[in-house]
């Protein structure tokens, strides 16, 4: 629509189905004018539709398994070549805690789902940019976003350890953000995003509940994948070549609200019923 | 460039010279195919400077005092009849503090003065938003801007009563905020920018030196007025409609870092040489 | 109970009845062995009320208005005289909004309301410690609290002006507090308390109902304040000497949340409800 | 010395020797009335240190290695027989980075050693609360509070993976402390400490320039061990009974610094110097 990535290069991950947000970046970055590699989990593919979206938006797919330092360098170097030049941005969008799909309560964790959750979801951050900062395979002025949510400093009760993860990831972006900043002129942030009834969201308890309850407290209601899409657009592009170790809220106002008056009038309803009974 | 503001109407708060942040972004609405209106205070405003601008621009100039009711009445209704329609976009850029210019030591204030710097400085910000919401001049989705720094987080010693309007002003955002995205949808945010040479800036005893210190101590570098402006074209395109009540560095990453190599490089000379001399 | 506080000289800005913050405060002190001066608003003093702590706790009371430098300077001075030597701890408790108290709704603010009730609740604490800090009348190692409430960061629509006097109010801790502590070893904090049914408090519109609310989103309730009175105790005391420039929640775990179970069950009976009604 | 624990029963993770913050807290908590038990890694303890604390302290030595469950189970289980009841307070002061033992700069991460640190310094939070919650084996309003810093939330490039570490461990204590208080009201809190000469800290690349760095950042100067062990003695007491989820700085201000005046001053005599030299 704007031309606001037109010539730049990317990789994007974790486009699993049309809900995704990476699937929303994808096809605004096409929009944009970018030519980019699609990767994914080879055990979370979906090949029928990622290959559809390959399809839609001119780019290759390229399988890598985001734990695995060797997949991961096959993959940059891969896209260097099929891109024709070196990277100008990249989308992590990864997460997964075995503990929640296994049913594991937060206070009853199973350690080696931990260990391997926290792997995939947020050391996953770090391996990723360690590819790109040793393969020297990011243009300076490129920008490296990945996907985050506000659990990782307030509670949910059911984002289980997917709120540590969250909280890892955010601090390996500003970690990692001043290396690649002082080398490279590479920024590095986080979208803190509002709850997103993607398929991979979808698996926690009460989704739907909480995401009314979010669109409540949100004083321009939650964000939507799109709009995610629109945002990391705008984070890619030339306009924000300043803003690196931030996390990044996007979320209609959520985040800084103590109450908003539609949760409160919810409440007091309740509120005021229990008194009459008593 | 990009034509991400076109046929978006605004008003544009604080264009003093060609160093203002302001300016910069008077020129790249401009180019991003907005058009708009120059206000600044009777007494603050250099006519031969601004209608440069308002020329070069295609834009009218409505002098306005921040801190009255009237004024900021009249720039409303002229900005709306004059741009032939609502308002889409605000930028408020005004800051000005009397003990800093009186030479009154922030532990030695003069509360005249507090009382007046205030009201120019973050005050303004209230009656701006106030004259906007009560007219109902505000486009659905429109966004509005002010420019704060982070001394509303941080101790810098130096930048006097500043530090505490910015934490008012930055809490007018997300007050405001509030009501005028529960009713309008509109975005309010403040930018957290670099410290930046306008001729206001200037003003600020060992600011040069500062911004040495800042430029060291951030993996980017401190962010410039331009891109400043480009930033805050991003805050008013249609890109980021769910970010809001939120305070946005704009910094190159000073905000996020306890300590960057080159500075402790800095202190560690002069360290060591004391060591030598004991 | 535990002579926290024994030979400690102290300043108790107000304490208005028994249900006040500072009165606890003021009964807590006693007991941990401190003297100190009783202060308050000559028009907010309920002088039965103030004469009977001060007659509980051996304490003078000086009247002093917070916004008036000369009853500020009269205050230490004679506080000083009176308790023998120089001031070891202060609590600013003091908050007062006119457009709260006229029915001004935030976005119809009266601005000459709004400059009152800034110079009561946020400046008012800049000028306490100016005279302080100018009379050389604090000890080295004192301790300096006042109390504020998370609207200085999270918005509560109907704490209207107070949330950013609350900001500014943070923010003079911080500016201040630095100063205070390079040439005074003077400590400076605020607390960031609960919602608590004091006198003043209970003028806020559906107060009560959001006492409940924050009853359930907090993991331990909401803290008290007598609980309030212990912990600002803990702060006057010598085993948080290097404590200093912070805000500190004492909310029994609310600023921190996301959303509680509580919280969501009683949401969730009313959507299932109006999901069944539809 | 104020008998603020008395009747306390308690855990205290990690006395290395006279230098550690544990050592310190054990010495406080003992002057002020507490019982307890002393633990550390098998492989970390240096037997004549920590037995002659423990004779000091009339308390008992058991070893555990927090990343077995199996060593916490039992040291949870003796602590309780060996105490005569549940635990009132627990210090969680354990920290290792193998990347940084091993010399392998951040961006070059080994991810064995990643995993293994990040067990160490910050899984180990999460695995005894779990075995203390599972066990029933904390009183109602115990304290459990673990030693973290600021690296967690801004950049100190030689930090390594232990900032992504500490942001794990401060998430944790939020996760975890929402669950410890709904069940038990035992509250979860992370102390944030400057950086502090122990002998665990001395392995870190230029640390004493650093403390140097920090000392003149900080308004009060850096926080010692000792006075570290009393703030942690304030929040094990029953002072601060509500205040829970909060990471707490305790670092003489540094925290909320953005510059200070010696920090400048030192600055400018070699950017004037630079400037000559041009």
């Amino acid at each position: 629509m704007y031309n606001l990535l037109k010539g730049k290069r990317g990789i994007i991950f974790g486009a699993l189905d049309s809900n995704s947000i990476a699937w929303k970046v994808a096809e605004r970055a096409h929009e944009e004018g970018a030519t980019f590699v699609l990767t994914n989990a080879p055990i979370a593919m979906r090949m029928g539709a990622i290959n559809k979206l390959a399809e839609q938006t001119n780019s290759t797919v390229i399988p890598a398994d985001a734990t695995s330092m060797e997949d991961l360098q096959n993959l940059v170097d891969k896209s260097v070549e099929i891109l024709g030049g070196k990277i100008d941005f990249v989308l992590h969008s990864i997460g997964m805690s075995m503990n929640v799909r296994k049913g594991k309560h937060y206070t009853d964790s199973n350690y080696d789902f931990t260990h391997k959750g926290f792997d995939i979801s947020a050391l996953s951050f770090h391996r990723v940019m360690n590819v790109l900062y040793n393969s020297n395979a990011m243009n300076d002025w490129g920008s490296i976003v990945a996907l985050s949510y506000m659990a990782a400093q307030r509670v949910f009760p059911d984002y289980n350890d997917m709120a540590d993860n969250k909280a890892y990831l955010e601090s390996v972006a500003r970690s990692f953000g001043y290396f690649f900043g002082q080398q490279n002129k590479v920024r590095v942030n986080t979208i803190s995003q509002s709850p997103t009834p993607t398929t991979a969201g979808n698996g926690v308890k009460g989704f739907d509940g909480f995401i009314a309850y979010a669109e409540k407290m949100s004083p321009l209601g939650n964000a939507t994948a799109l709009e995610c899409a629109d945002y990391t657009i705008s984070l890619f592009s030339d306009l924000t070549k300043k803003v690196t170790l931030q996390n990044l809220f996007h979320d209609g106002g959520f985040s800084n609200m103590g109450v908003s008056n539609p949760i409160m009038e919810n409440f007091m309803s309740n509120f005021e019923n229990e008194r009459k009974e008593e």
